[in-house]
């Protein structure tokens, strides 16, 4: 079995994404896991390479095949970006315009089986506006994907995003939860877990209240019934707990905070969000651009090494390895 | 200054309640901080010394005058309990009416200044039920008052308590959360804590919905006008985190499980829930009555340490205090 490859997207060429990438390539820990190539501009990443005193040639080049064959850093090359179109630690329209090249490149690649799938380092919302590409960045979040976010034992993936606690109630209906249930139970098989054990959160306290009963009772049941091991509706207070204890390999939770607020607050190393719903894998790393540190090259890049450690493992089907702080922490 | 004195209620007389007590007492683990006596009948409290093998006696008392002059374990004796009235593991009518004369004996003597508070060992609902004291342990919660819980460095108080997430928003309401913000500030200033710093979190995600800008925000602002250290809106999931590292000694959420996922995912030593809106201190242990455990002697009297040692600094005014495992662990 050939070794897995994923890219990793550079983000927003100001930030400190191209910094953490070639740092976390750099620093070889993830490569025993499979092979990792930048996806970008050659002058983006010169720029972080010279911020962070990394000793590594960059290679442009035109595809995967040629990547592996580069001693250095491999850059696959698309866009158009120039280093006079953008200042660190500031956005710009081109670095929007570029940024979105590159990710529709990474997309393209990694849908052909050219790549196994992508990594999106931190992109900056004004940039993307300054281009027109997006007016926020919920915008660019592939349609119809439900976002898998891992913190350690704690594994957590909600039916909506950024909805207004008043109108919760009306988005959990039993078709979303049945849905989101059976992607997730999918992707962890496919990600290298035999008999993934799902906790579905209730919505209300103790998950003793009406859509508790009526809506996600029938749709966990239903799901049961349909092969997958699933438990529900279970005290929103205690799943989480539960999960990291073990109990479970991930939890359906009902809304955005229920999930992150768990996550967040026991903030475990190796944070990051895997998108379901695709043929590939791609995640994202929990942090931002941080344009008030970029350049300076002291960005923590524990968290692109631990979604490349990440990536490699889900695409081979080796499951999520128990990841310690001295294996992601720079 | 004279030490603290705290009352132990000992909960359900069927439950782990009086065998908790009875170990905690026996640990002499908290008694460096103030004085503790039971408050129950000797009766039960003799059932869990026979239980656990603790080598005290049990003495009957009317007073906590008299209890400080007791070797022994000193119970304030009120309500009538007869040892044939309950069985271990069971509910009983009996259990509820003398639960009931225990609670309002622990407040009346609080209230007098003769405790200053009292701790609520694991009551149970059937057995209230069973008395026709309450049809559920809401019912018992003093009225107009608010459950600030904390485990270890995290501390949250909701504005209300089992509510339907369907109802939440109409809970949020400005007289509300500037309620419950001065009463925390005046708790924290009375337990302790010199110049309390609060966060206030927000209602939705990322605290940038209506309510976080329309209701939240002006809350805080009068708090902040009315000379309160005061912080909010603040994103829902990274509010607890912040106080974990100690930028806020206390926060205020907007709904029952916001604070409750973290504080019970983040599971830290030492639970537990003080009553805020009363004139004394009043504890209860985060765990029920246990029954299919109880009379075996194995319950885990750690939480209930804490809450003695937590009651006691809190009465004295000593803050919180930073408690090790190996201080509250049996």
């Amino acid at each position: 079995m050939s070794l897995p490859k994923i890219g990793l997207m550079i983000g927003d060429p100001g930030g400190v994404g191209p910094e953490v990438c070639v740092q976390a390539m750099a620093s070889g820990r993830a490569q025993s896991r499979g092979d990792l190539v930048l996806i970008g501009n050659a002058c983006a990443v010169e720029r972080a390479v010279a911020d962070t005193g990394v000793k590594l040639p960059v290679v442009a080049v035109s595809s995967m095949e040629e990547a592996l064959n580069v001693e250095g850093l491999p850059v696959i090359e698309c866009g158009a970006l120039k280093r006079s179109e953008f200042e660190v630690g500031q956005s710009s329209a081109a670095s929007g315009r570029a940024v979105k090249a590159w990710m529709d490149e990474a997309a393209r690649l990694s849908q052909s089986g050219a790549l196994d799938g992508w990594i999106m380092a931190p992109i900056n919302s004004d940039s993307m506006r300054l281009a027109s590409v997006a007016d926020n960045l919920d915008a660019l979040q592939p349609p119809g994907t439900f976002m898998f976010r891992l913190s350690g034992p704690l594994r957590a993936v909600p039916i909506a995003e950024h909805v207004p606690m008043r109108a919760i109630a009306a988005t959990v209906t039993r078709e979303r939860i049945e849905h989101v249930i059976g992607l997730t139970d999918a992707n962890l098989r496919r990600w290298g877990i035999a008999s993934p054990r799902i906790g579905v959160a209730g919505l209300n306290p103790h998950a003793m209240f009406e859509e508790d009963r009526d809506i996600i009772a029938p749709a966990v049941k239903a799901a049961r019934a349909g092969g997958i091991i699933v438990e529900g509706p279970v005290t929103p207070d205690a799943v989480f707990r539960q999960c990291i204890q073990g109990k479970y390999d991930a939890v359906v939770t009902m809304y955005h905070d229920q999930g992150q607020i768990a996550l967040k607050t026991a903030a475990f190393a190796g944070a990051c969000t895997v998108y379901l719903g695709l043929d590939y894998v791609q995640l994202s790393v929990p942090h931002g651009t941080a344009y008030d540190i970029a350049g300076t090259g002291t960005a923590q890049y524990g968290s692109m090494v631990a979604a490349a450690c990440t990536a490699l493992d889900l695409a081979a089907g080796r499951g999520f390895l128990a990841m310690k702080d001295d294996e992601v922490a720079p």
